[in-house]
């Protein structure tokens, strides 16, 4: 640790606009006691974190407990930044719900034909900068 | 999604061999149906993840339900991997224990002072390879 080393607390604006910023973030999950990640594509829309996803372990673990943990990161030498989303998923069914999702224009990484929105709700949304 | 898109899964050589080189994983953990997630850095040694903190949530997280998963992953516009390692962590106490953590010759992103080390000790390993 050099005397330049800093931990610097993100403001929320700072937070949500480096969300907008990054393609990916993993999604934590909690099941029974156990813990789950997956890395997903998303996107931001209106402060919320929006992801595209098919019917498999993601949505089961969300639908049993809806309660999750969203992070995104960003690493150099010099530089790491972290923030993380602790909120709610719900499956998107309303048309405009999902029209505001779409409007995001994320793209799955791999584009085969997911069809079902997941938006996060925030409860609480942290963010951290670390410089050395 | 084109012709050339495909998923393909890692064998559990090939996970530690990923997870050998990246520098920088998630740690995901769930106390009373809360998860959490937390940016690590970390090192493989004997096929266990090993990892540097400092008294705070993580630590109290994982006393209170050692049940883990941890995620390190690697995108490029081309292709996506993801390794994903379910398990249970300690806190190391055993001088041994140490010496093998310390021998991974792991820095935190921070070396300041931090002077516990955790180790996962793995159920499950999975890795996915995306190409698109």
């Amino acid at each position: 640790m050099t005397d330049k080393a800093s931990t610097t607390t993100l403001s929320a604006d700072e937070c949500w606009e480096f969300l907008g910023d990054r393609p990916v973030g993993r999604l934590a999950t909690a099941v029974a006691g156990e813990p789950d990640i997956f890395p997903i594509s998303f996107a931001v829309a209106e402060r919320h974190v929006v992801f595209r996803t098919h019917p498999g372990s993601k949505l089961v673990e969300v639908a049993v407990n809806a309660r999750v943990a969203f992070e995104a990161d960003e690493w150099t030498p010099e530089v790491a930044t972290s923030v993380v989303v602790k909120g709610t998923a719900e499956i998107l069914d309303r048309d405009a719900d999902v029209a505001a999702a779409e409007a995001t224009g994320l793209v799955s990484y791999l584009d085969d034909g997911k069809d079902v929105w997941v938006r996060i709700t925030p409860t609480t949304v942290t963010g951290r900068r670390l410089t050395r």
